[in-house]
């Protein structure tokens, strides 16, 4: 029953305006929707009474959302990096995969993820002769069970030795996709694939989210990893990242993203030892071995 | 002191990520931001916590505030829009404007004002030859205390007869100014102008807004009135609307930003009676008298 009608809707005040809206979305026909729109103005609303939000304050944020939102392009996706910095994207990952404790944990999606990497086989460079140490990984996947999971699709994607994936390259199309690709597991459940070693970088500072951090004095950097995403029949889709062990950004992710146990151990071999492909290296290289659990629907 | 580090750093959850990224914001130079940040992530969290807010939904989310950013054009202000359909520019409002009981109470600004409207005196026709009934307007411009104010700055602003502003014609330019203007209380603290009677009229529909609107199943509508921003030395500035007595949707406003004392008695009259420019009408009109208290600063 609406209690907000006659003088009080034609007087709503900063208290009784959330009673107001909250009628307003009374007929809403998706009962998700209706839960979803009044606890987002109920806390929205709370918000802007706690901090007394000035009317300045108010348009700053209309200017900051709007900006925000202008900066967003078919490659580009600020509002993303809005909710990464600020741990929501962490927050509804975390509420929304809770798994058995063998298995590997999720973590934030980013916004760099492209659709139709090119699909190669075990074995491939991803590199697209990039500079940056030559890195081999060995990912297994398997079961938390630990029975071998054959004919898994694996996403990769990751940033180069400078911090850039490759859609940041203004001039990109998709035809230059490099430093992602998309593999199926063996009978082993193994991937494997020869990289570079991915390194800390700092999220795009060009924009909206830059300028907060700025404003708020945080440092942009994420601490270095590779990006995966694991579909396989009959399990939950993972989507993570292996952190490499020792990095200095372990603890202050930008984005909030790090777990424990993502981080692999990329170990470095002198040049002249042979790499996994059965060759020399004539540099140093790195080796990474990973097992992922997969958790079973 | 940082309680979030080391391994708890390396596993955040969907709770304790809330006080990590409160605490990444610890060293915010403007202490007055940082208040903002921390309450802004707090009921966000919380929000997205209390729904237990899913990826898909999340997803959602980002893509309705991406369309909306890039709705926004310099003559489409979509984020006002939707600040304004959930009651938070109300809100903001209210708790921005505490006045005396006799000052005439602020509403809503809208998306729709234009810096630099056309200068005119006293008694110009505002209308460009728009279709709809002639509405002749003779505002004072008080103090509290009923003392005439000379020389304010008032910005006349509002919709045609068929709701649109000018500014939402696809092919308006800042030469096109219509129904909106600037003009200076004489010594009587009188504005008088010459337009067409508002009518009520849905805000734009065409956008993500709309969109939020439908699926709540809402109306879109706004009761009619024509907006006003007074600016006074030694006055608060003043921006408000002013109704229609009788209008439909005065408790149902789209936006939440009736006040009852801003009701106008739109007085109509027959054709052939005298306008208040002294000519006779050859078609029925409508005089608006109201007097605005202006709260001294």
């Amino acid at each position: 029953m609406a209690l907000i009608k006659g003088s009080v809707a034609r007087n709503l005040n900063e208290n009784n305006v959330t009673q107001a809206v909250i009628e307003r979305f009374a007929n809403t026909p998706d009962a998700r929707l209706k839960v979803i729109m009044n606890a987002l103005t109920r806390h929205l609303h709370e918000f802007a009474r706690e901090v007394n939000l000035t009317e300045e304050e108010w348009y700053e944020g209309i200017k900051f959302l709007t900006a925000t939102g202008h900066k967003c392009t078919d490659t580009r996706q600020e509002f993303i990096l809005l909710s990464d910095t600020i741990g929501l994207s962490q927050l509804v990952c975390a509420q929304s995969n809770k798994r058995d404790q063998e298995a590997t944990e999720q973590t934030v999606f980013g916004p760099f993820h492209i659709e139709n990497a090119p699909k190669l086989a075990n074995g491939a460079d991803i590199s697209g002769k990039r500079k940056g140490d030559p890195c081999y990984v060995n990912a297994l996947i398997k079961s938390v069970a630990d029975k071998p999971i054959a004919n898994a699709q694996v996403d990769i994607w990751q940033a180069d030795a400078e911090g850039f994936y490759d859609v940041q390259d203004p001039n990109w199309t998709p035809a230059k996709m490099e430093l992602r690709a998309a593999f199926t597991s063996d009978a082993r459940g193994a991937v494997t694939f020869r990289t570079i070693k991915p390194c800390a970088y700092p999220i795009p500072t060009d924009g909206p989210v830059g300028a907060m951090l700025k404003a708020t004095n945080r440092h942009p950097m994420r601490p270095a990893h590779i990006h995966f995403m694991v579909h396989a029949p009959g399990f939950e889709k993972l989507i993570t990242h292996i952190f490499v062990e020792g990095d200095e950004y372990l603890d202050s992710d930008a984005v909030f993203g790090v777990r424990s146990s993502c981080i692999g151990n990329y170990v470095r071999h002198a040049e002249g030892e042979p790499t996994p492909d059965g060759k020399k290296s004539t540099v140093p290289f790195y080796t990474l071995d990973y097992t992922f659990g997969m958790q079973p629907v």
